[in-house]
């Protein structure tokens, strides 16, 4: 059985792409970089919301429009190792750290196409909700989404399948 | 030899991948759809962006820090035919309609994966101007920037090598 | 009663703020400008879309989430003067240029603060449709939402009243 | 002398507008609210750079061309209590939270007109370095950069004046 990974700054430093167990590519635009010629960091938040919902939609039948439950961003977090400019191929990597009842801590590493180390390794904490009331139900997340959400836990270390699309 | 491509609105919804000899796939991401839940209109003013100065770089020496000439846009339009959603792919085809001494009038037509029908036909004129006055050169564009557009006048009809990437 | 504004390149660059019967200012964001350290483009769709649906919502009754009838963009076009940058406080103005049974041609003019010059013009066409089924009603627009749009077809010089909020 | 505010969740729920010593209103666009019709999160990096920013270029002298220093983002992190929605207008509020040799941690408070509670609260983490090497440079930073950050430590509450612009 795998060790979880350490959350604490030097050891998110030394991300690889294997500790995530789902991967997309993303290419960057134009209107991604900055002043300074670099992604501007709101770009990672981005990505990160595009590869969560990504997988909540293609793998836990997470619909937008009618899904009886919402899932609300609570806080979200990154840190910024180098900078990806475009025109560059982002591999961006999700895994779940933890699970709760109705929540679920997602980390997100960003990568670049020709290069090992990571660039940011970000994320959020996501509440689930009733779309009807607002409120997370006492009965906790919907057994399809909570295994869809159990099959991020691991990364490559772990043994999971790297589910590349 | 091949006949140009008409301007008409009627014909630009009858554009195929074909009618364009430079195309790269960009994934959508969360923050494209708007409240309808379809791309929201501007981001397909950022594809047209990104794939015009994707080429200027890749294929005509670009570089946006140093380069001496600097393109504007002097003018931007985009016809809208469907409504792409986040999640897909999209394939972004690129060409030029016309070239004259300092400006470049370039149509991109954007499609999604698994659908035939073109989604939308827009883009911009640029004109190339120096770094140092912000002026255009009488003597033009450089020669090899032109013949890097030269390259993007036809499209498969005329029997270009589709550059894709 | 005053004349029509002429849509030709040569007067869109003499338009000045009292040719749009709506304004509202926008700051600009860091995210605004480019590599260039000027506003992208594509920001100025964004402001055109945020000044109409603005519009729309407070003056027409337009409610994006339940009204029976949605408002879909069918082309779009910009022609720029100037170039703003971040920081700067944008004043934007709107007017209607033709109003059909079920679409709309809309102008805005962008204007910074302190400069005279207008710094882009550009708009949409916009076409109505039932929610229901996505088509254009024969009996075309509702009776407020026309009388909200013919408020915004004179300009200063046509005597309206400057509706700055 | 005032207490320093304290930074664990609860606390961050309960600030109000006198908190911050700096204050920007941002009018919301259109492209601000995604599918839910609420900001997106990313939106409130796209703010919380903005004011930042802003406040160097305007109090500090930082020129994002031609200055020997370029601040970087080391990490960034929000709390989101409430989701205001375009349309709407934005009260967003700055103070410095710690000032350290080349680092800076900055807070923001986003407030909606009309609206008592906090929005969201959060800020980032930014490095000082050199332009020419990208080093920190041994001497910390400028004295007027200094200066005029040291004028964010305090809120209303300790007596600062407000500098609404």
């Amino acid at each position: 059985m795998s060790e979880p990974l350490s959350l604490d700054l030097a050891s998110k430093r030394k991300r690889q792409r294997g500790d995530y167990p789902y991967h997309l590519d993303y290419r960057t635009r134009w209107a991604d970089n900055d002043m300074f010629h670099h992604l501007n960091n709101p770009i990672y938040g981005v990505l990160i919301d595009s590869i969560i919902n990504d997988y909540l939609i293609k793998k836990c039948s997470y619909n937008t429009s009618t899904y009886p439950r919402i899932a609300l961003v609570a806080s979200s977090y990154c840190d910024y190792f180098g900078s990806p400019s475009f025109p560059s191929m982002l591999d961006v990597g999700l895994r779940v750290v933890k699970l709760g009842t109705n929540s679920v801590m997602y980390e997100v590493g960003v990568f670049e196409e020709g290069v090992e180390a990571v660039r940011a390794v970000g994320g959020f904490v996501q509440i689930w909700v009733r779309r009807s009331d607002g409120r997370p139900p006492p009965e906790g997340m919907e057994a399809h989404v909570r295994e869809g959400l159990e099959g991020l836990k691991g990364g490559a270390k772990g043994g999971e399948e790297k589910a590349k699309l």
